[in-house]
Formats: structure tokens, C-alpha cells, sequence
């Protein structure tokens, strides 16, 4: 097997090298898969610079997400053939992982493992977000910020079939065409404009805020919440912190929250994610939520799959295809 | 009857005097009291500025607490010579108010008036603070800035009652020993040096933590704060809001919250005000709860009382004692 690993932390394109590796042998319980997609997240480059939640152990290989077929299995659970997506324990920018059961879900058939591959993160991120702070009355109305964002989407998506309304903030007025057809219910610019343009056309104030921006954008949701309002903070794009009046606190009670998904599929027990990746695999299969691929790299062209991640003009996730 | 009132919002020594009025006759289930003493809160403060959470109808009378003894009664739940404090819809900076009989708590018989005049805001908030937003196991930790407060000080006995344990953030070193003869279990100073020494020592990280300064202090209680803990504000003495890094939401999980106590007492049904008040007043009335008396003032010297109120060197609350 081959995988890329880090030997210490740093820049990923200097510290990344694509290595063979033994084949381990399979322990009671495990499963191997592999790998056939495996994108990369911001997360993944953090982890890889070592100003992630969590440090590794070194030498590691990354890839906190991926989607693979079963080639062993010594779990009752797992047979040769079953498209599986790594929960726990990842590693997947590699060829092959080898994981117990427990730390994998497995996949319904037909799913495209591009997809699939992108299922563990971020719309699991948009279900914990709509159903692990407040328990919504049907037809209550939600705000995000960075809505054309993969989380976003998934949001959007997992609000309409949960009977959820969504107010969505973008930098670029362009995306408001295209959001309202994935079934946004309001969109609007991540401005004062924008918020004057939702209060001149009624819009109630929502109950539930999710912020992957921070600074300006974070404060514009906190205004924008109905007294009492929960506001959730998931990612931090705009490299800043929050700031948080006082009075926002004291008299309107907000309340202002975290979310690290990571920490959820870690402590949640089986039968939970089990439940939570069924409902979000059904969706994805119906197509009623997707995620935009920009492209796709063989492992041995990793270099030019991180240009791609950090340059201009990228509409989607980059994923590597081993 | 005469009350300071106010017709208009501005500065308390500019919009504020002392008024006849006529003594309104008595609605069935009302209560009149003779007010024994009124504190003056910087609550109150605001309320005349016009930058309270709430804007009252004008003309005004301030003073949202105070003891009073029954002077007539059309309620049976009250008759001459009882005593009692006032909890909501209060206007208390006048000889006499009266009130329907749920919006009075009836004081234990013994009860010094000054110190009864003081039970509604600073004990409220503290119990409020201890068990309205976390369960905590017996002998847990909370931490708190402006410790020596009248908050400060109602946390530092309710917790020693709740069987909790406190730290206690002051800005002057030499109120420590002040601070551990009341109970407080850690006291340490507001600044850096105050964390190394309680790391130092060892102290185990709390899991609430109350917040009425803002700025550097309240970030000093997040960090101080175990993974999953509550900050509450309760106000904001430093005048500037709270900047929360977003890895205290993401990584740490910090749940960021406010409490406005009028809101509570406003809400809440009278019998959890009953329970509350009672165990409050008896606290008060065995001496382990008490609060510090800077100076009283008659209505007709209100100027002299809110120049001490704003003046260097005072060591507790001002009242009015019409």
C-alpha cells in the first residue's frame, strides 16, 4: 500500500511525501478497505501544520474523511464488495486503511463515492447544527452565514426536509439565483445592506444561527437573532474572533455556542451516527443534497491537488482518487 | 405621599425630584407599604438615563427594590404591620407604594429592614447564578470576577449553603483575607500573575463561571474555565464587550450566556419566587448572608445620596430611607 504521511509538522506541500507502506495484517473485527476518494479539507491542512484540536502521533497520515470498498473483512458486519466511509481513526489519503467496524458506515448502494466521500463532514455538520442545540417548532426559520459554503448546502438541503426555512448570507450577491434553487428560503448579501433589505421585507428573526465566518459577519447573525436566539460558531474563515455586546448577552439572552463535529463522531454511540449518516446517505442518493467536486488528483499528484486547494477560482471540494 | 420622579430621560441629579402625589385608593388584592429603605442600583441609574433594557412610561418613579411594612391591605395573604419586599413593577424611591400581593414576597419577622431592602437584585442573581444554568455535583468549583461585588459576595455564601466551592477574581490583593473569612475557598487577583498562582496551586478547573466586568477579566474566566463550561455575564462594569476566540467555542465547547435577574423575577411563577426569596431571607437572617451598607439618605437629601453613589471610597450599597 502507499500513503502520504508527515514526519513533523509544517507547510503540507513541504512536509507531505507519498510513501510505501506494509500491509498490516487484519485484527478480529477489522476491516479493510480501499480507499477509492478521499477529499481535502481544511481541517486536513491544519492537522498537517499542527494548529488542529488535536495533535497526532507522528509519522501520520492524514485524510480525516473517505469513502472505500471492502477488500477483507473479519467483521460479521463487512463483507468484500460494501462501500464503507471511514468514521473514526481516518487516515484516508492513502491507498489502503485498515480500521475496526465500529469506526466505519457502511454505504447504501448507488451512492457516487465522490459523494460518499464527502458525507462524513460537512453535512453531518449541517445535522448536528439543525438538530443539536434547539428542538424547532415546523416551519421555524434558521440564518447562516457563508451559505454557499459545502456545510451551507447541506444546511439548505437538510433544513427543507426536516420542515425548516432558511435565511442565507453571502458575500456575492450572484450565488442568490442558485441557492434559492437548491430551496433556500431567503438570501441575502452578508452586509448592512443586506440585513436592511430582510428587515424592510419582513423577515422574522430566527431562533438558530450558524457562523463558520467570525468578526463582523458572527456579530450581523447575533443582531439578527430573536431574543433568546442560540448562535453556533462551526469555523472561523474570517480568521477572527467574536465579539459579543453585552447587552446581547444580559437582555436578549442570547446564547453563544461551538460545534466541533469531530468531538460528536467521536462520543456519539453507533446506533446515533448510524441513524444521522442513514438519513444524510438517503439524501444524498435522492439528490437532493450534493456538494460541488472541483476536481480530482491520483495520489502521486498531490502537490497540484494543494495548489489547486489554495488557489483562485476553486468551485468545489478538491478530492484525491487514489 | 411624595416620590422622586423623573419626566423626562438624563443625567439622575439633573431629571430627578422629589414630588407629592396623591395616595391612589386601594384595588382589591392591592397592598400598600410605607417604605422602610431603598437601595440605590446602578440598575436604577440606568433606568433614569434611559439606557435600561426597558424604557419605563414617563413621568417615572425609579428604585426597582425595597422593604416596606403594611399600612393597609386588601389581599389575604397580607395585613397591617407585616413586612415585605417589593419584586416586580417596584418604584420604590417614595414613602409609599402600593402593589398587588403577587408582585410582594412577605419577609420573615426580624428581618433588619436594610439589609431585607437589598434581597431582591444581589441574593436573586446569585441564586439564579448557582442553579439556573448547570447541576453541579456537590464540592464543584465555580469562578467569578469582582468577587467582592454585593453578587460577588451573596455567590460566595449561596455556594458554602449549595455545598459549592469558589474562586474568587478581585482586583486588589488585600481583599483576600476579607474574602476567605466570608467562605471563599481560592481568592486570587484579576490579572495574569492571579492565574499562574492559582495554576501554580494546582486549582482544578471550574465548570461555571460568572462574568460582571467583560473584556480581559471575562476572557481570563474562559480560559480559566474546564472544556464544556458556562460563562455567564450578568453585567459589565469595564463598559466593553466580551471577545470570544473561536476555538473556546469550537475545541473548548464554552457555552457563552447571559442573565438579566428582572427578566427571571418578572417570569417566573410566584411560587418558585417564594421558595427562592424564602431560603434567600433565611440565609440573611442567620447572618450568613449579608451585604455591606455604605450610607442612607432621606428622600429630600436624594442629591447628597447620589453624589456618595458616584463618589470615590464608598464601601457598599447607598439607601434611601424615606
Amino acid at each position: 500500500m502507499q500513503a502520504l504521511r508527515f514526519h513533523e509538522f509544517g507547510k503540507p506541500d513541504e512536509v507531505l511525501r507519498l510513501e510505501p507502506l506494509d500491509l498490516p495484517s487484519l485484527a478480529d473485527g477489522e476491516v479493510r478497505l480501499k480507499i477509492l476518494a478521499a477529499p481535502v479539507n481544511p481541517a486536513d491542512l491544519n492537522l498537517i501544520e499542527g494548529t488542529y484540536g488535536v495533535k497526532p502521533e507522528l509519522p501520520a497520515v492524514p485524510g480525516i474523511e473517505g469513502c472505500g470498498e471492502v477488500v477483507e473483512s473479519r467483521s460479521m458486519d463487512f463483507q468484500a464488495g460494501d462501500r464503507a466511509i471511514v468514521l473514526r481513526r481516518a487516515g484516508s489519503w492513502a491507498t489502503h486503511v485498515q480500521l475496526p467496524a465500529e469506526n466505519l458506515f457502511k454505504l447504501p448502494a448507488g451512492l457516487d463515492p465522490l459523494q460518499a466521500a464527502m458525507l462524513k463532514v460537512n453535512p453531518a455538520t449541517a445535522w448536528r447544527l439543525l438538530t443539536g442545540f434547539a428542538t424547532l417548532e415546523p416551519g421555524s426559520l434558521i440564518v447562516q452565514n457563508a451559505a454557499n459554503s459545502g456545510v451551507g448546502r447541506c444546511v439548505i438541503a437538510m433544513a427543507k426536509e426536516l420542515g425548516l426555512r432558511t435565511m442565507n448570507l453571502v458575500r456575492r450577491a450572484e450565488l442568490r439565483e442558485e441557492l434559492l434553487a437548491l430551496g433556500a428560503d431567503v438570501v441575502v448579501t452578508d452586509d448592512d445592506a443586506g440585513l436592511e433589505g430582510a428587515k424592510a421585507a419582513g423577515v422574522e428573526k430566527p431562533k438558530l444561527a450558524f457562523n463558520c465566518v467570525g468578526g463582523e459577519s458572527a456579530l450581523r447573525l447575533m443582531n439578527l437573532l430573536a431574543p433568546g436566539g442560540i448562535h453556533v460558531t462551526f469555523g472561523a474563515m474570517a480568521r477572527r474572533p467574536l465579539t459579543v455586546p453585552n447587552g446581547l448577552l444580559i437582555f436578549k439572552d442570547l446564547q453563544i455556542r461551538g460545534l466541533w463535529i469531530t468531538k460528536w463522531i467521536e462520543a456519539a454511540p453507533k446506533q446515533e451516527l448510524d441513524e444521522a449518516y442513514g438519513r444524510l446517505a438517503r439524501l444524498m442518493l435522492d439528490g437532493s443534497m450534493g456538494l460541488p467536486v472541483d476536481s480530482t488528483y491520483s495520489l502521486d499528484a498531490f502537490d497540484a491537488a494543494l495548489e489547486r486547494v489554495g488557489g483562485a477560482g476553486r468551485e468545489g471540494k478538491v478530492l484525491l482518487v487514489p
